[in-house]
């Protein structure tokens, strides 16, 4: 029997493992991937790390952690027809069940029975994964695979912030994780007049900055009051008078905070695209001056459409008009996770995303 | 000086008179109207009765009060253009600044320095009202004036119902005021394949049967379980599984229970319209489950689109798609309009909408 | 070997024979449908005629003709997952490859790749069928499978009509086939304010009064210039000035003069939805003044999508809102399957939909 | 009574004439604005040439040429309320009723009732115009006059382009005149992934590299088939196989076979923008192939959104991300009008953008 090294969550406590395990066995539906590289997500973080989330939504243990890679298939299950061996895939990671209405509304990334690799099942921080076809993505081959690795997270950018278009609006995005700063490189990319990237940590402030945001607002330095009044500032000084908002609100993040300065922000009839998983249950809106008299647009957002986002995602990689290089700030071979983990949860953050190579 | 009756908040208090006052005199931009009739609504309430928010948005006092009417043009200001002498007209009472970003946008109707007929300055509870000519909208001669005067609620409902279509689609309907009522109407008359409106008051889900609900809950009876259960089980009985939920909410009444509810009962990818005035200064949100991982679409509603709106319910009424008369449920001469407030207060409620005939 | 009744293309040349051929062997990802009903689409009359357009696509002979069909899943494949046994199905006969741009897009009915259905191979005119798992789609038990077998040409209309939407707009629909009838129908259940059908034949354009049409115009009988005056007066009498033309017009036929007629009569910035199929290769236009001047939308229409259409029809027909049965005008043994063709190719027209029951 | 200097057509034949005229007399709903750049459109060309076209179309001679311009408001009308004098406006020239079905749904910019600065009654070729209040745009102050007059051009590509998203997406533009250029670096701006613009002058295609193209490939030396083979191969080498054809067409230049190409090249479910004017009055479509199977959205396009394209014009200029200046090849004083359209219509063309300074 075939082994191969993995990242696996063995015990239902803090930290991971680096096993030799068997190569997976594929069903019919799935393919066999050799993984070329793989990165790391906010959920493997909460996997490894083992928070509440975790505790409650991981079924199983030992599994192999991951779901964000790029690789080449070497295997294809009886039952597989759209992908050959050779063919250099990703994967979406939301696994639609195509029965329920979402579904079979063509919202399969909202599935209402949607499993979720790496988080359902065993992932991909290992040498070999077995996906299902069905969310199996062909990879442009000039696409490195560190980039074509974060597509997943990347879809995620691109679908909050291009779920209505952004040409010549003013785009004000919470948020200085990984996402949100593909998202400020999106937004550019797709035309965006202002872009303003609020976060609380300079290292990756200064990421935004060459992705593209015209501004780039340390929260803690200037308090919410501050962020607020720089915005204004940059709307005021190009294009209208700031008092009246910002265009497009993005949410990255999900803080209280954020979520009520972003309402506050929108301009009326304008749009709040809600990408960001809150730590608390229940958040307060101000549901009259926030949503019903300004007219606003909520957009819940969560995945990536299948595959309409992917297939934007890749013509931006592949015609160069995306450089992603900023974000993807560490590289590192598999045998190194506990550093990467370590790089993706010191503070002040030090990191973009990591990626393993493989 | 021409006189004429006009029903006026005198004082910084409960209460209205009618009294005589000058007919008004128009500016240049504004037409003069002989109002054949004018309704009740719920706002008027709210000035009647003199309540919280009343005292903090009413500057003026006396002043005429109302804002929904139809009549006729007997005069128009020198700067006036579109409307002529004799034309039967309606009102939108969002009066735009048409130079703001929502302006330059179109979306007049969230006008960022809007004005509010007959709460901003002299309404239309009078034999004759001054209107700017930028919100008079000539009615279809065959449309009577008792349905005339209620487009703009009328507008309110169909704009929360139709603002994505809902053909085919399960529509449920939080509240059975007027524009609950009406909404009722509108989304069966656009093929809605599923309508339930739930409220609290049986003379009125009375009526949401006669405008074509198949389903009229009520919640006081049922209690929020019941309710739930009753629209699951309909679903299930024709449709799909009512574990999956409805494909479109609509909060027409701004309950904090009833928000609540709707969220957690518009399926994954679903639609939820926000009409409703909220009481509360901030309603908590299930952030994360009812619209992150719903990916549900929020859509603030307030007003009505000038003039597509306009032109929809104009439409159903000429063709008689749409059959009001169930929600017109008194027509009072203006001078008991005493009585007409009465109506619009008693509980359990008593009337649909209350129009004053002149 | 099971053996059963099949109507079959036996030669290239007219006709069809009813013989008995073996129950088809299902691959992998197919199932085993037993056909309850099956009906006769115009497709299926070019094959049975064997026209021009026939003889250039149909490249299996013999082959089991049809495609359109309800009936219940007595097998499944290996590599079925979501169809069981037991199901009560229908199926799109569109079949995509779902690897091809408009496919990567959500655009599978209108794929580059499309295999169809009792064209591209043996068909549903048959006890038994074999069918894709991929284009299977389930019935509500409810709808009867008079009904349920015509969902796809049904799908077509809906898909037509509600493309964008027609809630209070008036709509005219060139056309008085079977798919020009149940647009009528939606069109109206879709809150259509004006309906007009123009057709050829007054046994269909009775039809497409029960469905609905407030205007069912015999273009033989009246000329272009007869049915325009129809309609402009239809307008002017109800609406607005006639001389605006009307919001949406439908292609159901697809002849040069009910294009070019269509383009005259709808309005500038209005919908155009291009379903009929040209007998002729090319068909003029009146680009400046048809298209780019008056800002129309013309929405090329083809199939149905998958599934958000199926799903729109389903909900239209389970609620009872949309009732067909006027359209539904002879239901047939298959062994008169002779008798079934003579019924659609009749002049005058004496048909609406011709179904086989099983 | 002042006087000024104003570029007229004098005679119903070819040519115009400098000559002194009394300043304009406004009317009350009219702003006099102090020119302080004006710009050469095709249909002045058209009006200077006296073709076909203008002398069907040009009632009124003596009339002041022009229609794009951007200058200082120094007076206004008795009934202007939202213009001020200081404010430094362009206009939109598409004068909408605002009483008819287009206008009464927001379409004021294809207005059944259109009247066209400078067609229907005196423009801006001149010290000072007379400018319906309702058609001003106030521009934003750091924009330079002789961009800030091209924004009516500049609004039609930015409408042709961005009708509907093209983040990401293919698009191939017809026409090498001043909207293809303008359109090139909008598509580039807005995120097309490949932008392939189509015309025959090389000066031209040179300036539509400079504004983004990818590809600027020029008819007359590569034919068509060579346009075609070069726009497959472009696409096939970075994003998919070109046989599928491109995301999105624009026609910016009305010939048969560019629209003949532009049908066959846009792939399945694409979006075909008609903005180009046919000298033709009837063009041959493949309706079955390049409409109906294909179920293309042909967008027809006239003018631009008023307001919603000129905010994004404003936001595109006012931020840079949009530089307009490989476009405006020519600045002239208005005195030497004949040079400049001698500069439009020389073969080859040897200008983009010709602006008069003033």
């Amino acid at each position: 029997m075939a082994m191969m090294k993995a990242v696996r969550k063995m015990k239902r406590e803090r930290g991971a493992e680096l096993v030799q395990v068997p190569v997976p066995t594929i069903k019919p539906h799935e393919v066999l991937v050799k993984v070329r590289a793989t990165s790391i997500c906010g959920t493997d973080v909460s996997i490894y790390d083992w928070n509440a989330w975790a505790e409650n939504r991981i079924r199983n243990v030992p599994q192999t952690m991951g779901h964000e890679f790029a690789g080449d298939v070497v295997e294809t299950g009886s039952a597989v027809r759209r992908i050959k061996v050779g063919d250099y895939i990703s994967a979406e990671t939301h696994i639609p069940c195509f029965n329920c209405p979402p579904c079979l509304n063509r919202q399969f990334h909202i599935c209402s029975n949607l499993v979720i690799l790496g988080v359902d099942g065993d992932g991909c921080f290992a040498e070999y994964a077995a996906i299902p076809e069905d969310v199996c993505w062909v990879n442009e081959k000039s696409i490195p695979p560190e980039f074509a690795c974060v597509q997943e997270p990347l879809g995620n950018a691109t679908y909050t912030v291009c779920v209505e278009p952004v040409v010549g609006k003013s785009v004000i995005i919470f948020g200085d994780g990984p996402t949100g700063l593909f998202a400020t490189g999106v937004a550019r990319v797709a035309g965006a007049s202002l872009v303003a990237t609020i976060g609380r940590h300079n290292f990756r402030l200064d990421i935004a900055k060459k992705m593209g945001a015209d501004l780039a607002l340390n929260e803690k330095e200037l308090g919410l009051d501050g962020v607020e009044k720089a915005i204004r500032d940059a709307l005021s000084a190009k294009f209208y008078d700031g008092k009246y908002g910002a265009d497009v609100v993005l949410d990255m993040v999900g803080t209280e905070e954020g979520i009520a300065l972003g309402l506050k922000l929108v301009r009326k009839g304008g749009r709040f695209s809600a990408f960001g998983v809150a730590k608390k249950l229940q958040i307060p809106f101000d549901y009259n001056n926030g949503i019903v008299f300004k007219g606003v647009d909520i957009r819940g957002i969560n995945g990536r459409i299948m595959y309409d986002t992917w297939y934007t995602v890749k013509n931006l990689l592949a015609s160069g008009r995306l450089n992603i290089e900023p974000v993807v700030t560490h590289k590192l071979p598999l045998d190194e996770f506990e550093k990467g983990f370590a790089l993706m949860m010191d503070r002040p953050k030090v990191s973009g995303k990591v990626v393993f190579m493989l």
